[in-house]
Parts: C-alpha cells; sequence; structure tokens
C-alpha cells in the first residue's frame, strides 16, 4: 500500500501496479527525481510500434520541456500531438542477495505520460530552451551564443504537463528469504552513479580563454 | 553518408534517419555497446499509448533477454507477442559549443525493434537468467542461490532477436559555426561516465562472510 508520505495518483492510468508500495505520487519526489537528471527516454508510436528514444529535458514548474530539429522522427511524430510516455531512470545501485531471486537494483525514476503540446509562443520557446539548458549545464545559458532566428526556428520545443506522473524508488539493502540469511553468501549493496571527468577543452580553442567557475565547479578532476 | 566502417541496416525501418552519418549496423559495434550496459529501456504499448520502462538485460550472441514478474504490466503485455523497442543508452560527455545550437551529448545508443518472444524452454530460461546475471555482475550466478522450482516459475523470460538493431554514436568535439570559433567562449567536453562506489554490506550479512573477488573486482574504494 503507499505510505501517507507518497500522496495520491491523479489518474488511474498513472499508478504504479508492481510493487505498489514503491510508487510515490508527491510532486515535490516527483520533481526532485527530475531535477536530478537531464536525460529522458520517451515513447512514441511510429508507423510499426512503439520507438524509445533518449533525449535531453528540462522541467519548470508542472512542465517537461524536451527540444529537437524539425528534422528529427521522434519531433515529427510527436509535433501531430499524439499518446507519449517519458521516462527518467537514475540507477543508484546494484541489490546483491543471498538468492538470485531478490536481485534487485536500487533507483528512481519518474514516468509521465501525456500527449506533448508544441511551444509555438517565442517567449516560452526561448524560454524553454534555456530551461533545458540549464538543467544539463547550470551557467551556460549566459556564457554562449543564443540561438539566432534560422536556428530559433530550426528547434521544436515540446512540453508535456506533469499532471500524469509518478515516481517509483527503491532503496536499502537487499530483502532476502528468511531462512536465505543463514547462507554463506556476501550480501549487500554496490552503489552506482554518474559522475563528470575533467573538462576537455576543443582542440581548436583559442588562446586564453579560461574555464568559466561554473564548469569547473561541475567537473571533477579540473 | 553512412562511413564504409557502419554496415547495412537489415531492414528499412531500423535505420537511423536523423544524422544518418551517426548510424551504425555493424553487429559487432552494437553488441560492443549492449555488452558495456545493463540497464535499458522498454517500450510497448498499454490501453492509453505508449509505455516506457527501465528493466536489465544480458546479451546471449544475436539474442537480448530481459526478465521480470508474471505480475508486472510489462510482462503481461509483451508475453501477448505485440511490437516493441528496447534502448539503451550510455552517456559519454556534455558537448559544449560556442553557440547554444550546437550543444550536444556525446553517447553510445542502440535501438532494437522486434516483437519479443517467452522462453518456455526449461534449459534456455535458466540459461537466459544466467545472461541478465552475469551481465550486471558476473561471478554472481555462480556464488548466489539459484532459483528454486517457485521462484523460476515466478520469473517470465523474454527474448529479442537483435535483427533489427541500429548503433547511433557521438564522439569528440563540439562542431561550431566556423565565424563561432572566434568568441571567447570556452568549448570543448565535460566527460560523464558511470562508476561504482564503496560495497555496502547487508546490515543483517552473517560474521565472517568476507567480499569475493568478482565484487571487489567491481566496486571503487573498497
Amino acid at each position: 500500500m503507499a505510505t501517507p508520505m507518497s500522496g495520491e495518483a491523479k489518474t488511474d492510468r498513472i499508478k504504479v501496479r508492481r510493487i505498489p508500495e514503491r510508487g510515490i505520487y508527491d510532486q515535490n519526489v516527483i520533481n526532485e527525481i527530475l531535477d536530478a537528471g537531464y536525460m529522458c527516454h520517451v515513447g512514441f508510436n511510429v508507423d510499426h510500434g512503439p520507438m524509445v528514444l533518449p533525449t535531453l529535458y528540462g522541467r519548470d514548474g508542472n512542465t517537461l520541456y524536451i527540444h529537437g530539429s524539425p528534422a528529427a522522427g521522434m519531433m515529427r511524430a510527436m509535433r501531430g500531438e499524439i499518446p507519449a510516455c517519458v521516462t527518467v531512470m537514475h540507477v543508484d545501485g546494484i541489490v546483491l542477495a543471498r538468492s538470485l531471486f531478490h536481485h534487485s537494483m536500487n533507483y528512481r525514476s519518474v514516468v509521465v505520460f501525456g500527449v506533448p503540446e508544441e511551444v509555438v509562443d517565442v517567449s516560452e520557446k526561448m524560454r524553454a530552451l534555456e530551461v533545458v539548458t540549464e538543467n544539463v549545464v547550470p551557467g551556460r545559458w549566459d556564457d554562449a551564443r543564443k540561438p539566432n532566428t534560422s536556428e530559433f526556428t530550426q528547434t521544436i520545443v515540446l512540453k508535456f504537463s506533469l499532471d500524469e506522473a509518478s515516481a517509483k524508488v527503491r532503496t536499502g539493502p537487499p530483502g532476502d528469504d528468511e531462512e536465505d540469511y543463514a547462507m554463506d553468501v556476501w550480501a549487500g549493496v554496490l552503489p552506482v552513479t554518474q559522475v563528470t571527468g575533467a573538462l576537455e577543452a576543443d582542440p581548436r580553442l583559442s588562446d586564453g580563454i579560461t574555464i568559466p567557475g561554473y564548469l569547473s565547479d561541475m567537473a571533477s578532476g579540473s
């Protein structure tokens, strides 16, 4: 059963079915998981069935934005306002139980259902591009060259409402069958995380350009 | 255009459409990308449209296996042999161009189309569970307790042929517009990678059980 902290699903179809006690509908938890990442997997239908493609995203309030080229099949398909699914997943660890059956993963995930809408309002579209950029590299928007008219036109922005979103989270040690705890098998968690390395300068970088603070803050080892 | 190294797509629908020069159909490259990970995103249709869920996988030759509970909606839906899509993505870096428009990601991804088939043959099914386990933690299969009859029955294994698979890869520095190279903006790549941490023992781990070599090899900091 859902714990009191986990909230209520706004619609039936977004409810977590498998291991429902891991389902969370609290918007703050959903936002936190979304804001911890920048890469989502978008599912939509093409002629022959479902297609899943990874893409960047950013969140602004109750709205999730993705962007892409009008030449991309994903953007072309979803411009037609078809049902889609956006999934974000952070792997936090490999859960090593004594039995193979109880092996699991620690993770935080969010699933969003919705029909995306193309953002045509110029100021919202520019703001959405800023939101996506700043979600990936905070500070970059004000440093790099902003889109010119041609580039702006060559970019499609789609938005999803977060009204139909649910989170699923697993944390903690393995849960083995009681009789297996006596086994002579090492059990626990192997943590997994995504890290940044040292910044690699473009070979064509002009002399005298130093690394800005917002980038050195993000990079390890530089 | 595809480079001579990239091979030919076996079917038209699996061809990489957007930036086709990044498309690769060489089975060795596809296998290498699949073998470098263990988490995929599976797309399939439910009543109201596409659903995308993350799950573990393993590869054996030209076959990709996933597993799950018969209680899981994903397994229940795909047991019906419906079209599905499996996508694997490794993020390798954030590509920081001088213009926001040319920002990109370095990545390796594979997309597989197919109608999954349930594995019912007992020996293939057991082998598939071993393949998935060993893909996540090499060495674990022979150490932990193997599935008993009840657990084996409570697990569904589905397989996808890799006949319709394509890879897409981006590497290297940003590609800016020629006139932007003179700009006073730092450009390059911020590498991103997934790492393991130090093993966290189950609080209920019995005294005297040491960490096996295959696990210490995988873990950093332990």
